[in-house]
């Protein structure tokens, strides 16, 4: 089970038909979004009305008045790999760390129109309740996998057509070179350290965003999302 | 006077020249980055090398063994929008309140060479520590002015020939759409409420980032990131 709080993370989650317990919503959203009351009970889900106080205590000061515990999220393992015949566009996640970019991340990877995003169970950030908040929601609606090798699981996206655009600095083709109606598999590096070598070397573009600046680097969700509009698959809109 | 910290932050201050006192070295960071200690002599910073720990409790424990007092940011007041005749790209941020997303966002000015960034002093995120932090040092290049009026200063910009660049969702216009040789002011709305009425009003051009997904809505600082991108002056690359 999961904490969620904030006003779109639990409209998303009803929408998504999550299962929630106890559902808490304060006594100033029930009288000034009337909405609510009326789709959690159209939706079957009890709910309590309850002071701010008790939301404040029980969650971050950051649940504008909406909380519940949500069953947790599917995570979804390597054999989804052999489920991919629709997918257009995947994006791997080299080592992120930092909640606050996974959960900026999920919103762009809905935004976009990603079909799935992969992490190594190792080094990743996990997805927790920071996550699901700073997505807002997103994450109701993105598929997520842990996987033991990002090798391995790029050997079997490589096997299904996919063409491997890892994101680097040093980089030589940009996103308007690469052709849209190709199945893509985008890799975005670490805060810290970018890619791993040996994704750098298993990668079919190196794509590097222009820059004219002094520091030269970007907040790595800024980067994932500058990445993941510029390649967006435009036949989906 | 305010705290910085991290490697970065720490290697840009120097790199701009700031004013620094007291600057702290962890012994660990002194061992294993030789050049630090080199530099700060070389360009006449006093410094002292400190058990971690020591900084760990006096910065936060994101200080990488790198940490000073600096002398405050400069900040520009409205008077400097009469010396931007060299300006092409400048950027309004209309009630940014998170000082992760104002950090993240100045790494985006700085990479993407934007000339200005105008906040209200109303309804923004200040510089503080935190937002010099995450911008990893960007915020040594970056030229900051809070307005008293947004609309004001929108105003004097238009007279200077900038075409204002709204953004919203239910914009009309995309990035690729618009003439990069143009002067452009553009405006990234506030987290939780976009752009204010008064500035969609005053905007010669809305323009929308295309989505596909559930939520449509991204984070505001890869928002900005994105269209900064995009709307990158190249003949400064």
């Amino acid at each position: 089970m999961i904490k969620i709080y904030g006003k779109n993370c639990i409209y998303e989650a009803i929408r998504a038909k999550a299962k929630l317990k106890t559902v808490l919503i304060s006594d100033f959203v029930a009288k000034k979004d009337k909405n609510i009351c009326d789709i959690l009970s159209k939706n079957g889900y009890d709910y309590k009305i309850v002071a701010k106080e008790k939301l404040d205590r029980e969650y971050t000061t950051q649940n504008q008045g909406y909380a519940a515990i949500r069953e947790d999220y599917k995570i979804y393992d390597e054999s989804y790999l052999n489920e991919l015949s629709n997918a257009k566009r995947i994006l791997i996640l080299d080592g992120i760390q930092d909640p606050h970019n996974l959960g900026a991340i999920l919103r762009s990877v809905d935004a976009f129109g990603y079909d799935l995003v992969i992490l190594p169970k190792n080094r990743s950030c996990m997805v927790n309740e920071t996550v699901a908040h700073i997505s807002t929601g997103a994450i109701e609606h993105t598929k997520i996998m842990y996987v033991n090798s990002l090798l391995t699981a790029v050997t079997k996206l490589k096997a299904q057509a996919f063409w491997i655009c890892g994101t680097d600095a040093k980089g030589t083709v940009e996103c308007k070179d690469i052709d849209p109606s190709l199945r893509l598999a985008v890799i975005i590096g670490s805060e810290g350290f970018g890619m791993s070598k040996t994704l750098v070397n298993q990668s079919d573009y190196l794509i590097t965003i222009p820059m004219v600046g002094h520091v030269n680097s970007l907040n790595a969700s800024v980067s994932a999302g500058i990445v993941l509009a510029m390649l967006m698959n435009r036949d989906s809109e």
